[in-house]
């Protein structure tokens, strides 16, 4: 497991960040989520407060694209130019050594490399929607709103951009109901898959 | 985990099945699979073979069972009678105790009880087609052709009678690349999992 990168992927309020960070500090290994953006926005000359604004949003319809045209470096939508820029991040950050990246399509930004095990955490609605109000503070009667908006967005970032289908059970090598065992457990689990798969 | 019930859908050529079996095998308690057909035929009255011809196959469209009507008793088409035969018996077999049962909508027939551990077993296309030739003897040519129209059927047959998505990873508790670490490990981390969820 020494030179393992996990990727998570996570339904909005399923802990996935949370189980990404402990397990991030369990190892002593980086961990990163927004602070790609940072990193990204450095190396690529964009300011962060435009990659704040995109993160993880869906870009406009592939008809858009295509009218835009051919994509030469000047006709490509500042989307696209931001997707790359944090796709490029992904691919230097992980050739560092083992890390834990949360979302931004980061399994399928290493999808080359072996030392790789991408992680799926959901949970049901209910418990969802506990988190989101008990721990991010959202407003309890919007709570169930929130999620599915959160989530359609994800999933729209992810099916767009890369050729796998956001939340299918086969687009990652482990998913995990974090209602069912609990964060720390979860935690627990994904280590135990990544000595498995080195076996 | 003492009186956990196991149901395992999988992907064809992931070794779910395998994985379910031995799993049984390891907490010594009983296993169904096609085992399930037998009993079903045996309580219903129909005859097995009817139940074979029809099992886990997509029944007619909606709008098929629409036309046929308002399912009096007589009016229900077969496929739909041999689906409630088989619904009551996973039903009657949980309440004999724990065991795995593979496929065959059993997540759904037990979503109302609380001891189950729903899993989903799937791998990357090259192992499964592996799988299919070496373990299954299917023709390496038409392996691929056939994995996909098993598993198109398999998902068809779930998401007619089902409220949840075959594959999609929130409609499991747990869901495992069998190829990332092999059938005997993914059977340690299903036993793992089940006793995190009972603390």
């Amino acid at each position: 497991m020494s030179d393992t990168i996990f990727t998570i992927g996570r339904q909005y309020g399923s802990g996935g960040r949370i189980i990404g960070k402990k397990l991030a500090e369990d190892l002593g290994i980086p961990f990163y989520d927004k602070e790609l953006l940072t990193i990204a926005a450095r190396e690529s000359g964009f300011c962060e407060e435009i990659f704040e604004t995109h993160d993880e949003k869906p870009t406009s319809s592939f008809l858009y694209s295509l009218v835009m045209g051919g994509y030469g470096s000047d006709s490509m939508p500042l989307n696209h130019k931001l997707f790359l820029a944090q796709f490029e991040t992904i691919k230097k950050i992980a050739k560092q050594g083992p890390c834990v990246i949360i979302g931004r399509c980061a399994d399928y930004a290493l999808e080359e490399m072996d030392n790789v095990v991408n992680v799926f955490v959901h949970a049901d609605m209910e418990q969802r929607v506990k988190r989101v109000v008990e721990e991010y503070g959202e407003d309890p009667k919007k709570a169930e709103d929130i999620i599915a908006k959160t989530d359609k967005k994800r999933a729209s970032y992810y099916n767009y951009y890369s050729d796998k289908k956001w939340g299918c059970a086969d687009t990652y090598n482990l998913s995990i109901d974090s209602g069912k065992i609990g964060i720390d457990n979860a935690v627990e689990l994904i280590k135990t898959f990544a000595v498995m798969a080195k076996k």
